[in-house]
């Protein structure tokens, strides 16, 4: 990959003398942004091409290239990797069209390509792409116009893009936002290298310090997530643009992508679960990836410190921390008398409202983050300070107050937040201040710097998969939910004691053993939703009522569903009142079986809110994605009912994971509706389930 | 209030020759920008000021002036507003602190002023405020140092602030953003002209277009109302920052301004009600601002087209605009083909993709645009043309293409979106175009236009407030649940066939009589949740479980509520199957009694899935209401239960405001859970009600 990204020589197949054409314009950027090693342009027709000796073929080349550049037609393009490959040259980013986006003639003759190349030992990036960049190396091995008059500074940012035209743009827009780039690489039809090659390759670059990645849809599970954790392992931010999650974008990125995109609720769990921060919006992708960029400390706990000028502003950015799970603690009676003996019109419970007094006394900023960092144990500051960083005599005087804040209290991030000039602010910028504009953008940034910082410290707490003891096989089709849930005890799963009767008497009698109340159903592989035909009592009481429930239930079974095989009546014990939760487990076709979960019954399903994650992790994973769903608090002490035992909640979904992940590829679907949470210290029990094995067109 | 906001002659009283004092700004600036009529600067001490003829005091000025500013202690304030009330001063912005901002001496002393304005038919701004401008007329009466320098240039924005630094802030950010300001308000303690006050005259004046609002509290529901009311019915956009969503946003608020700021949530309704876009933060504030300010149209339907030379950022902007509800229609098949025929490449559903190609062939655009808008009926067009707005010499090109398209398809509003420098952008807005960098926001701004629209055409529709009959006066104290909803009834809010048993075989008897399945809940005043204590039992078939039943939730409530009165038991008959909505009036502290709507039990509480708005409506803003919650579907068909009577629901909702004004501040608060709403047709009838009137302390 170094032959790609970092290559001493670079041959230009295709050269042209026409700098505006796109076999002309590698040369020209080459040349003229001053890339260090030798460049061979290859062009059999003409001997000089921009001023530099050409070549008839690559072949003829006086000394083997690290990397070729390809612009050529199709399969003139394929012939030049042969060559490439015949040559020794390490590496091929091919711009060329007509390849896998085109037609499967196309998609033929690009895996021949990838086969010549992966015979000869070299990597392709491309075809059907704009190429890639090192600002470091003035290696620009593209054709993208976003380079041809401006470049972007060097710096420790790298942007990896399934999209040519998307990385076009954030060429530009890093310009313009003056962020530092060291690695920029549109990836095109990935026949090769691809996106997750890509992120891969610059968290191993020491040089790259946050990674902006934008993303269409994956191929490889495995090799997407070990890039993302090589990331994580790195302690480098990964800042995802990932588009499609409406109905109409799905369907807009479904005609505009051929790639099989996968839901984008799994793309959005997989992104949490290891620890990359998707971007919502441009904006965003720029100001988090930016707030990570340079020296700033990541913040390593909740507390947020809000100093402003504004207190206007200060509100709206405490709601805006509360919104991004930030605290803003008010700071302690001491601390505040401290502050009130110093400004004595100032707002002192945190955001601390400073007013417009802090112009006039300058030197009380530093006095101001003394409290705030000292007394009050804040983990990171924003410093809202409105239209005074445009005042640039007031500047210097800030500026150096919060240096010496930050010399004092390493470790803790802070951002500067106000209307600045270009110089004004490049001088904050200069001295490792990351400045934002806006208040509610800097807020978020802060809580992005927080997001890694969990994710990072993830990584060094430990959170096994359960271990699973010897499983019997999947059965060969649907089976009746008593043996369904047989199978996931078996995983560790709790489940209610129940048992199967063939008719209403011997449902009576099994109830009689049982003791009451009991809960009848009926039991047959085919009717999935008992309860819409009326197959399930509840409560019942006596062995009386267990047989005409049981009569009721097996008529109404044969009359709505006259093909149903029917097994008999399930006999359960009534669980103790619990909450009612949904746990699920499906196959996304590019990330394999992913675990759902929900609470409360019909009103997840109308609610849309459930939280996944790709199989298998462990209880601590669980845990969070218990926290992330809205009715979470249904699980805590809510209107009387005492907190739920979520530990035997996440070890269920743990466990259910890891049998998933177990059964692989071989496991359609399973549905644990409802597994009855109890109070805390009694477990989880799966009062119904449903397994379905994969068809036999499954691998 | 013309003497205010366009006075023809202006004294400053405590002028200072300091141009940098507070005293001495407000001379300094309506001399060196150009304020037209004469400027007394009234000082005792000094015969010149600043170059201008000063006077000792205000009753020996040559004329009298149409405003006064007044920059002096409070006390002597005080003093100055008698003088000029004495002289017949029109108005006065009052810049003093040291009133009701401090302690209840200086609310007495501004009470006092306030009196003596009145009664010399003089209106105040401030005090503790930083004053007002008309930028059309040079009129700074103001000390913020935003207009010290730089001047916002003259235009249709007008901007009311209760607090002085936001809207100082403000002050720099619409220059530094390029937009035209009329009017500028602070207005402080608002002693006299007050937030509504200061809108109601933006809503009125001719040179306005848009409303940008900060609010922290308002005081007087009826004229913030009617001052929203006005705009409205005058097509001005109201743009409102309003902060504090958050606890601790709310908590840091009520710290930072003494004004008793009301629900949060209960202004997010407000300003629904009343069509006022809220702001969450101060990019969305000032962009929708922008869209809304110049020759734009609304939004007159709710379908985008979307033109973009990068697919993946197409698929970004229909995300976002699923999210703010606008649609993103497919293309027609004929349309589509249309755009086959001139760009093959392109992605034609819409987004359209024009992709890098329209570069080349840049007239395609207007083609493009005559197929979305002819063709594809679309209402509202964002063309996102990523770095090609750098590209001086295409974007005569571009922009007249635009401007034809716009000239064909009038009052359907056209968004560019692109990177741009800051000629090019000019160039744009000069045409009359809203120029966007950034994509997400300019689909923002375009829903903005879509909110605006629709709350304009709302204006056009009748929804009256649903006639009550008369209605019996609200009892003393707590009643039971059979009176309360007797009292719903006679609102015609449907309920539940029921009737009161002193006995279980009085119940028996009851039920008996009314036919099985029944309800039976414990009959009493001071027993509010009566599930909690076991005090109800659903579904009872016969006359022996209602004996049994009856008797167990007597012992209950006697065990658990020792104290309770007990008036008996409830027996009502089993509504139909339905689905559970919660329907509740509050009041509110500053609105008043507000009507509150849920879908779900407990799940809504735990949710917070609930919709507000101020009584009283009609059933069209009930319905909208409606569709708030995030549960809205579970009304209409929904996993085999069909559809709900909407219609019945809406209609209950409106009776119950009417109901909640009728009764106003005599009223605590009423709960309607559930109401249960039958299918489509069936009615929805209140199963459960409670109505507590106001204690003795109420008003």
């Amino acid at each position: 990959m170094d032959a790609i990204f970092a290559p001493r020589s670079v041959a230009v197949i295709g050269a042209s003398s026409d700098p505006k054409r796109i076999g002309g314009r590698p040369v020209d950027f080459l040349k003229r942004h001053g890339f260090a090693g030798p460049i061979f342009p290859i062009n059999p027709k003409s001997p000089v091409v921009q001023g530099l000796t050409a070549y008839p073929s690559i072949s003829e080349a006086p000394e083997t290239p690290d990397l070729a550049v390809i612009a050529l037609p199709a399969p003139l393009a394929v012939k030049a990797v042969e060559d490439c490959a015949a040559r020794g040259v390490g590496g091929a980013v091919i711009f060329s069209s007509g390849f896998s986006e085109v037609d499967s003639a196309g998609a033929a003759l690009q895996a021949r390509m990838v086969d010549i190349a992966r015979e000869g030992g070299m990597r392709l990036v491309g075809p059907n792409c704009l190429g890639i960049a090192n600002v470091r190396h003035n290696l620009y091995a593209t054709f993208t116009p976003g380079v041809e008059t401006h470049l972007p500074r060097s710096g420790d940012v790298s942007i990896v893009s399934q999209s040519g035209a998307f990385g076009s743009y954030c060429m530009t827009l890093v310009r313009m936002r003056g962020l530092g780039v060291n690695i920029w690489a549109t990836t095109g039809n990935s026949c090769d290298v691809d996106f997750a090659d890509a992120v891969a390759y610059c968290a191993e670059d020491e040089n790259t310090r946050v990674i902006m990645g934008y993303l269409e849809g994956a191929t490889d599970r495995d090799r997407l997530i070990e890039a993302l954790e090589l990331a994580r392992a790195k302690s480098k931010p990964v800042v995802m643009m990932k588009v499609g999650r409406s109905a109409v974008g799905a369907e807009a990125a479904q005609s505009h992508t051929a790639s099989l995109a996968g839901s984008d609720a799994i793309y959005d769990a997989v992104f949490r679960q290891y620890g990359v921060y998707r971007a919502r919006s441009v904006d965003e992708m720029f100001d988090v990836t930016y707030a990570c960029s340079g020296s700033s400390s990541l913040m390593n706990g909740d507390r947020l410190g809000l100093v402003t000028v504004s207190g206007g502003v200060g509100v709206l950015m405490a709601d805006e921390a509360e919104e991004y799970g930030l605290e803003v603690p008010a700071l302690p009676d001491h601390a505040q008398k401290k502050l009130k003996e110093v400004l004595p019109f100032a707002g002192v419970r945190n955001p601390v409202d400073v007013t417009a007094q802090l112009v006039n006394q300058i030197d009380l900023l530093e006095t101001n983050m003394d409290v705030l960092f000292g007394d009050g144990d804040i983990d990171g500051a924003i410093i809202f300070m409105s239209t005074v960083g445009l005042v640039s005599d007031l500047n210097e005087a800030i500026r150096s107050g919060l240096e010496r804040s930050r010399e004092k209290y390493p470790g803790r991030p802070m951002l500067f937040c106000s209307l600045t000039e270009p110089e004004g602010r490049a001088a904050y910028e200069r001295s490792g201040f990351i400045v934002f504009e806006e208040a509610t953008r800097a807020v978020r940034a802060m809580a992005a710097l927080r997001y890694f910082a969990r994710s990072f410290q993830r990584l060094r707490e430990s959170d096994p998969v359960p271990d699973l003891p010897k499983l019997s096989p999947l059965p060969d089709g649907m089976v009746n939910e008593i043996k369904a849930k047989a199978l996931l005890a078996e995983a560790g799963i709790g489940i209610v004691r129940e048992t199967l009767a063939e008719t209403p008497d011997a449902a009576a009698a099994a109830a009689d053993e049982m003791g009451y109340p009991v809960v009848l159903k009926i039991a047959s592989p085919d009717i999935l939703h008992k309860s819409d035909i009326g197959g399930v009592a509840l409560n019942l009481r006596s062995a009386e009522e267990v047989r005409s429930a049981g009569a009721r239930i097996l008529k109404l079974a044969s009359e709505k569903v006259p093909d149903a095989r029917i097994e008999g009546l399930v006999v359960a014990e009534q669980a103790a009142p619990g909450l009612e939760a949904i746990l699920g487990v499906a196959q996304d076709p590019v990330f394999g079986p992913v675990v759902m979960f929900g609470l409360g019954g019909v009103l997840v399903e109308a609610l849309e809110d459930v939280s996944f994650r790709v199989a298998p992790f462990g209880p601590a994973e669980a845990r969070r994605m218990i926290d992330e769903i809205r009715a979470r608090k249904l699980l805590d002490d809510f209107r009387g009912v005492p907190k739920r035992d979520i530990d035997a909640l996440a070890e269920a979904l743990a466990r259910l994971s890891a049998y998933a992940a177990h059964h692989g590829a071989a496991l359609e679907s399973i549905d644990v509706n409802p597994l009855i949470v109890g109070a805390q210290g009694q477990g989880a029990v799966a009062a119904d389930a449903v397994i379905i094995p994969a068809g036999p067109e499954a691998p």
